[in-house]
């Protein structure tokens, strides 16, 4: 199933010169995520790191433009994997030395692999609101979320929980940077998302729409396990990393709950508790 | 509570010189956890990043022996806090520049503050396999966790839920470095450790104190949610990022169990896979 690796002996597929020359990396900076990307207003266009590329060539949900590896890495089965399922998808593999991957790599560890693919498309509000292969939506609001790798996280762990779909705030928040997506490790590829102009307005909408908006805030008295999280459409909302929720944020979601501490921190990582509440709905859904 | 910041104008306790010239960084690489450690096996010497160092002050576990601040930052209660702890403790505030902060510290973003403690000494295992405060030990296992922001993640999420003790190896795994002791944010200073030689034999002796020892690996057919956790002394298992538990980890532990999946992905990533247990474990013992 994997080719024997060409990444140290000639490789047909990706031995040749660059089919064009490498144009300047496509506009990730390092250091702040940027809001207004070239590839749309969602990103993800640019993808780093063996398990996100896998996932990005598996899922094959978006045409992969470019797909560069480091020439000279030690064999990995990931690696071969990329390149078995690369040439599946008719994606050439060109092989560059490591300083050109590094320079054109926005993350600090792209594992050897860049990749440059359409940017994912948003959804509409209410297309995430309808159920999806017959089970209730099960959706996350990431009201504010700013550190890429907490969002990178946070869409990992909600992938492996169930969550069918994902709302962005258009500003003040982390979008699918290439950091968000490394760190997801190819659940951008499985997710759908909408962005949305203001968090407050979503929230009244997919009430409207049927789905129960459930806030987490460490402060709030009641238990997330005190609701019954089985069978409705619902909607967890965490908000961002310094503040937590904004006030009308928290006023516009049904119910506010938190997850019991039992230790002498004040609070859990936000990528966390979404996790924990996330799997906490699938606990319930897979035991009713 | 909080004196006026003093990092911007003249600050009584910490303006003058050094009291003595400032050693080289304690030892802690950037790039590998150092395993043998000049401050004792588990580290914990150097703490650095706000949070960190204000739980440290807070906890009062240990000796601080130094605490640089870099000066000119913007105002900030947590700083405002470390403050007041340090004076409250003793602690002599040394204002440096941001650039001599920057070289003492060994993680990447130290929020202008550096502390250099005593060592944490770890415990004898059947010290953390007795009851704690009336509740049964709930023990945290981490069999090969390397990499330091999953360990430091996966300590932090645990003494939010409860865990009283953590059994780390004495090789082949991340002890208590700088970017472990930030990440955790704190959790080192509430947390009991033992270092184990082999967490095998550690496994059977926890086994043989009365502790119930439950692995966590993807492939079990068995599922977390289906054990009674509430009641008994536990200790959750988790195993490395690469290759998850070995195989005589494995066979040692009482119980193997997944977490449920839900989504495309083959796994969480180790860190959250603990939180999500140690949260179930703490659902159940609070929910008895």
């Amino acid at each position: 199933m994997t080719p024997a690796g060409g990444r140290r002996g000639p490789a047909p597929r990706g031995a040749g010169p660059p089919r064009r020359r490498p144009g300047p990396p496509s506009g990730a900076g390092r250091v702040q995520p940027v809001r207004r990307r070239p590839g749309g207003e969602l990103g993800g266009d640019q993808v780093e790191g063996r398990r996100a590329v896998l996932e990005l060539l598996a899922a094959g949900r978006r045409p992969v433009r470019r797909l560069l590896m480091a020439d000279g890495q030690d064999p990995s089965v990931q690696l071969d994997d990329i390149e078995a399922l690369a040439a599946r998808c008719h994606v050439r593999v060109e092989l560059v030395s490591r300083g050109r991957l590094d320079a054109e790599a926005a993350t600090e560890a792209p594992q050897g692999v860049v990749a440059h693919a359409k940017p994912l498309e948003p959804v509409l509000l209410d297309e995430l609101a309808r159920p999806s292969d017959g089970r209730p939506p099960f959706l996350l609001v990431a009201a504010g979320v700013t550190d890429p790798r907490n969002l990178g996280a946070l869409l990992r762990s909600a992938e492996c929980a169930g969550v069918t779909g994902v709302v962005l705030p258009r500003h003040r928040a982390a979008h699918l940077t290439p950091t968000v997506a490394k760190v997801a490790a190819g659940a951008i590829e499985h997710l759908r998302f909408a962005v949305v102009g203001g968090i407050p307005a979503a929230l009244e909408q997919l009430g409207q729409l049927g789905v129960w908006t459930v806030g987490l805030a460490g402060e709030s008295g009641r238990s997330l396990y005190d609701l019954a999280l089985a069978d409705l459409p619902v909607a967890l909302v965490v908000g961002g990393e310094e503040r937590g929720m904004a006030p009308l944020v928290r006023r516009r979601c049904a119910e506010v709950v938190a997850i019991p501490q039992h230790g002498a921190l004040p609070s859990l990582n936000v990528g966390v508790a979404g996790a924990v509440a996330c799997f906490e709905v699938a606990r319930q859904r897979s035991h009713r």
